[in-house]
């Protein structure tokens, strides 16, 4: 009945001797990888001089962030209010990576700037005007970040001429300070060896706005990007003055199937109950879609829903809420009704969402439960 | 700025004129059609002599399960021991209708046997040792219902012989009772009038089942079904005792493209603010997997992930954590930034999951926040 999360490269996760008996489906974390992986993405960026600026949205625990800035990050990223006044608490240094502009979310985010250093990436004016009214109903100043279009075709102004106009629009408004451009490069999921030329563009488009910037008087003291899959590549934008990877702190099958981590890199698991095998070549565990979510792999859309390392000829095919069918018509042997098993999933930031709390597993330690603080913080 | 949720058949949402100054995402919950469709289909099973056991994975909230109870429910449905202790303050007569066996959950579930009817669906010997042997610790009894698969291919046992041995095991064994069978006919999508076919097949397996323990000297005094789907088809059905519809309660993209309801019956909508569109012909809003999942329409799986009824000619066609991408380039209008639209989503059950709370909406009362009690009962 372990877990028996022994990946291929032969790490037992911790959490396999000691979580037999948490109540299932339990969303486990390793502490060491965790902390591996965090060490890792924090000396990478000190080697090449970058701020590491981690997205929070993947753990959205100020326990995680924390570890994060004494590991050197310099601030915190988020994308909802929500998120910040939780993630102001790990860091007098927020960014929102995101357009916030509602009234709710402006003032809220406005109180926060009293006590915080508090910027936000924008793309139009009516961002710029909004948050500039709130600042300055509360006294205070947010920093704005243009964000630049970079392939992702999301958010993001298209042009450099559009950044500028923004910037133009922002230096004459009372509440706001123009800090630098921001663009997220979520497009990028080629393998790092052949992220060159997609880099090389990124590059060129930041160069481009921060030339046109300069020839008007502005400056761009930040430049922020990054994303997991193309992190470890940040150097070869030159631009970039910092990063935002958020998914490296756990990893996930998105990130293994995309080559840029082994399996016993991924620190977050979730131990399943087979609660059914009555249908032949096929058990079924306690996680459906409200577990896992119907998040497909990105670089493996066919894999299923996650992997189970015990069980490698076993696929998880179909989720509905709160079951999960496992084709085992491929399996030597396969788990047997009440047996564990272990899974990886495709998408580790909305599982995590899922829950209020995740099981925090030091090596011969019981499991804690560390609050998901920032869960359910839709605005 | 209105959400404006006038729906083709002329209906405006409650929500629309009080829902200003939400902040965004809101999931609102429009009252009077709430409580048209539970009222319709408990006129319904009335009328056909048949118990209403709502599945409440879908609201999970027990202010919504009381409506369903003094409407005339007779007992209330859950999946997991989290939500049978929730779901067990709303309703003395509790059905879980998932194959608990996993050492913590049959714990909890006897100790809500102690004060409350509770029944579990089985499909296996596993999960009737666990929940007698829990019972019987309890010093109480748990009824079992069998599952028979009547092709989902989901869980349940496939054979009349298979459902009689689990029936023979159990009354051999202390701590449980066996109060009779259940299916689930969620393999069936067709249009109502074409169900009749798919639905006799469910009573011939159903039939089949009942005559040999009735020659074996076992009654099913309960034969549970129902799914929103077949939901208004289940007299055809001749064997049920009582259906298990969930998603009626407020409805969504499913039951409306797969032809079981109007836009008019959809209950719960998401109001999300637009907060950019610099990319040409698109409009992004805040709601994204984390708001809507990622959940397809069943019946119309390329039909994006939700709909905006204001805006017909949109389509919701990419999800990421946070954003909704709306390409617009088919639309004469289109949303501006900071505007309000609403939006009914693919599959209401799991964005109602990943929220606190739902507005309840009253025609000309601001809205009250509804927690959704048994949100995060995983286990």
């Amino acid at each position: 009945m372990l877990p028996n999360l022994r990946t291929p490269d032969g790490h037992d996760h911790a959490c396999a001797a000691h979580c037999n008996d948490l109540p299932t489906p339990a969303l486990v974390v390793d502490a060491a990888i965790t902390r591996r992986n965090i060490k890792r993405m924090a000396d990478y960026a000190a080697a090449h001089g970058l701020r590491l600026r981690p997205h929070t949205k993947t753990h959205k625990s100020k326990r995680l962030a924390r570890l994060q800035i004494e590991a050197g990050a310099a601030g915190l990223t988020v994308a909802k209010a929500g998120e910040a006044e939780e993630m102001g608490e790990a860091s007098a240094d927020i960014l929102v990576a995101y357009p916030a502009l509602d009234p709710a979310r402006v003032r809220r985010l406005a109180a926060l700037a009293r006590i915080a250093s508090v910027r936000v990436a924008v793309d139009s004016g009516t961002a710029i005007a909004a948050l500039a009214a709130a600042a300055t109903a509360a006294r205070t100043k947010i920093g704005l970040l243009i964000e630049l279009d970079v392939g992702l075709g999301r958010t993001g102004v298209g042009t450099a001429e559009a950044a500028l106009a923004l910037a133009q629009l922002a230096s004459n408004t009372e509440g706001v300070r123009i800090d630098g451009l921001l663009c997220y490069p979520g497009h990028i999921w080629a393998p790092a060896a052949a992220q060159g030329p997609l880099l090389q563009a990124v590059s060129a488009r930041l160069a481009g706005a921060i030339a046109l910037w300069s020839s008007h008087g502005f400056e761009a003291r930040i430049v922020s990007g990054g994303s997991t899959p193309t992190a470890f590549q940040s150097h070869e934008v030159k631009p970039y003055t910092e990063i935002r990877p958020g998914t490296y702190v756990f990893n996930d099958m998105n990130t293994v199937q995309g080559g840029f981590c082994t399996l016993g890199d991924c620190a977050a698991s979730i131990i399943c109950t087979v609660v059914s095998d009555a249908v032949r070549g096929q058990v079924v565990i306690d996680g459906g879609s409200k577990t896992f979510t119907n998040d497909v792999c990105i670089p493996a859309p066919d894999s299923g829903h996650g992997c189970i390392p015990k069980y490698p000829g076993a696929r998880l095919i179909r989720l509905s809420e709160e079951h999960g069918q496992v084709d085992v018509s491929n399996c030597e042997k396969h788990p047997r009704v009440g047996e564990r098993v272990t899974v990886i999933p495709n998408h580790i930031c909305p599982c995590v969402n899922l829950q209020d709390a995740f099981w925090w597993c030091e090596a011969d330690a019981a499991p804690q439960a560390v609050p998901v603080d920032a869960r359910g913080k839709l605005s």
